[in-house]
């Protein structure tokens, strides 16, 4: 797998170039003028060469109610999201394939899925994904999503006593189940990592979190986490601990800079602090913070902080797309108007080095991928600067993070690997991966949620909202 | 120019069933099941159809430099984009043709080009974008950008002193221009509209406002225009005429049914009690918003005070694509975190009557079409349900509006005739389009705008931002 791609453009200092990009094995070699060729040429020419961006934070099963569920806040949507039929492991395999086509086609190389499990087809449920993200080859961090309370502990109780029923499968178990998972599955040099992801403050006890913490070391395995995705979540954590969600978290261990976390959108200015003195990494999901009214998160102060960031598209059930572009240019434009001052906004550069860098950063593996350098692994992206969205020609990486590229991916690598090629996937067979979505599926109008109707009345109580009406 | 499409999806009150439509000339003459099929047959099956959505607010021009801008807000943004070499006629063309593609391709039947004119060469400039739309085949409203004051004077002076130099183009002078357009390009029933469109209260008189009025009058034209997109221009309009832009803009006549304003950020409650009052529209361009930091529009509030809305891309220098889907996402779900009260947020339903019927409601077009109405033109879209982007199969319009739809337009008419089909461009050869772009371009880095450099120290005192660091 030796191949040179020949005069493609990089980025140099506040500009660009054009050179051959050489891959022996599955590293990077050589970045050149005029490298003579080995074995395979690839043509660069009128093509930007990127490294691989991130999807830092998905749910790749939502892909099934993608589109479904009303415009709802947080804590009903997810009430929405519940009642739907639990998946089968077949189905948790096709749209991990889903997730990473879009993923791919959006200039990611990388997938962060906190996967949601089946009950009591756990090690299923990772086995099919991990099927899923080895065949069509993108490289993937499996955070199988844990929890240890039943969903009524994640709502704030505020003035009134609420029934938390116990959780089905105890700590202990789920902590078991993690060590056989990563036993089984974690296989960095076969591009499939596994993470510690417990769900987050508002599901999980302290002893999970520790638990996590544990294997992570023995390990050496990522932690990732929800936090305070919403306003509700930060009035839980003061209920439950008597502090901020971010100050227990230091305090029992679980923010490192192994560390990455979903959200952060309430974070006080010493949470912030916090954040940054631990080397923890921020994913901004900004379509689902607006699409469920969670809010803006604060990434221009985490930036002047000094708080690592990268961006996700969170499960599809919440977006509902996974390209990897369009949460990148929101995340990016939307905090304009949080500092009138321009100087601080993020430069479309900035915003390509969070996607890539800063979310291998994240993944504790910035020393081998991130950015093209010579010696890293060859997870890259050609996109094809002759495509109609990406015209006329002005700054190419403006144009990629601020417009809205379309059929705008010519190919892509990961680990050496060629995955996409003029545009299509070449691992899979996307068209049958098409069939069997639709085969599997039936268009829907609004569908009644029994679960919502039982929690609505208590969640506009505690938002005070007014009831009825 | 007959034909029925085939067992297409169509909506009903909130839900969807299969049906054929029959157009006839120009209009749509049934809506049924098993219709009796007349000339040509289009299959529907797995195809959503929705009435065509409207670009309500652009600047094709403005395609030559998007990408190259760097995160600025408006004020300092304009200085860059005036320091772009004037274009010529033809370039006008390309850019209009290219802002109809993107605009077809992502829904719109209909654009409305708030049109930079040439200096000197102002008809020339219409022309070239009539040339350009009717050859393509989309249905065009263009408002050629008129303004009788120079760059200078649209911004406040604070407490300081600044030089405003006089417009190179006499009021009287500007008015003849916009009525000799009238009567040469003002033809609607060949899909060609003319708007009256002064820039906004920062860079016009009221003699030019009123001037316009009464053409608008005299030929049955609408008007549209900028409103309160920044801060600095509240600031201004109070320092201009002691009383709000609404206000002032309410006493002159301004603000009628036939009127159409874009941004409409920076309005106080008073104001919008105005515009319901008046029956004016808003165009909502929420990416431009956002891009250049003026801020989120309180579109909920509008809806609530039932003032009609309807969406933009808003010029590609600052947003920087003409993908209305994406407008219409963002557009929509922006306001969830503007309002805890979840009852109150935009439905994808709503947004695509929004973006149909709400547009047309506002060029005065409300009953020619903005829906899929027997009687109505047959300006539709037909999308294609089986593209990877809108599976696995649930809402339709969810999946639409909600998602980040790729490739999913499929066919698209204008007054009866096909553009697209196929997810093609057939009335223009798009790669040759594509070859003029790229000929007449070259990539670049960030450039030096002499004129930011002039009038940045000034905006950061009036907008109190320090100064120097």
């Amino acid at each position: 797998m030796s191949f040179t791609i020949q005069n493609a453009l990089v980025t140099v200092e506040n500009g660009y170039e054009t050179a051959d990009v050489e891959v022996v094995d599955n590293c990077i070699s050589a970045i050149a003028q005029n490298l003579e060729p080995v074995e395979t040429i690839i043509d660069g020419k009128n093509k930007l060469l990127l490294p691989g961006f991130v999807n830092a934070h998905t749910h790749s099963s939502e892909m099934w109610q993608r589109g479904i569920i009303p415009p709802l806040p947080l804590e009903l949507w997810i009430a929405e999201l519940y009642d739907f039929t639990p998946l089968e492991p077949e189905q948790i395999y096709l749209s991990a394939l889903g997730t990473a086509v879009e993923t791919l086609l959006s200039g990611g190389t990388s997938v962060v899925d906190h996967l949601v499990l089946i009950p009591g087809k756990e090690l299923e449920t990772i086995a099919a994904a991990v099927r899923a993200y080895q065949e069509i080859g993108i490289r993937a961090f499996i955070g199988p999503l844990i929890q240890d309370e039943s969903l009524t502990a994640g709502m704030p109780t505020g003035d009134s006593a609420i029934e938390r029923a116990a959780y089905t499968r105890p700590t202990k178990a789920t902590l078991e189940l993690m060590e056989t998972a990563i036993k089984q599955f974690h296989k960095p040099e076969k591009g499939v990592n596994i993470l510690l992801a417990p769900t987050g403050i508002q599901l999980c006890s302290d002893a999970l979190f520790e638990g996590c913490i544990d294997l992570g070391d023995r390990y050496n395995i990522c932690l990732h986490a929800h936090l305070l995705e919403t306003s509700a979540q930060k009035q839980l954590a003061h209920e439950k601990y008597g502090c901020s969600a971010v100050e227990h978290l230091q305090k029992i261990g679980f923010l490192t800079p192994r560390t990455s976390l979903a959200h952060c959108v309430w974070l006080e200015d010493s949470d912030i602090a916090i954040l940054a003195e631990t080397e923890s990494t921020v994913v901004h999901n900004p379509l689902s913070n607006l699409r469920l009214g969670s809010g803006i998160a604060p990434i221009l102060k985490y930036r002047k902080a000094g708080v690592n960031v990268s961006f996700g598209c969170d499960g599809a059930a919440s977006n509902d797309s996974q390209d990897l572009l369009e949460a990148i240019k929101i995340g990016s434009i939307l905090h304009n108007i949080t500092d009138l001052d321009y100087r601080h906004w993020i430069t479309p550069r900035q915003s390509v080095e969070m996607a890539s860098q800063g979310a291998a950063k994240g993944l504790n593996v910035a020393d081998e991928m991130g950015s093209l350098t010579v010696g890293k692994k060859a997870d890259f992206v050609l996109y094809d600067l002759t495509s109609l969205s990406l015209l006329p020609r002005t700054d190419p990486i403006g144009l990629l993070i601020l417009g809205r590229p379309t059929n705008a991916v010519n190919s892509v690598w990961v680990n050496g690997q060629q995955i996409v090629a003029e545009g299509k996937v070449k691992t899979i067979d996307v068209d049958a991966l098409r069939r069997e979505l639709f085969d599997r599926s039936e268009w829907t109008s609004k569908r009644q949620s029994p679960m919502v109707g039982e929690i609505e009345a208590h969640y506009r109580q505690v938002m005070k909202l007014p009831i009825g009406g």
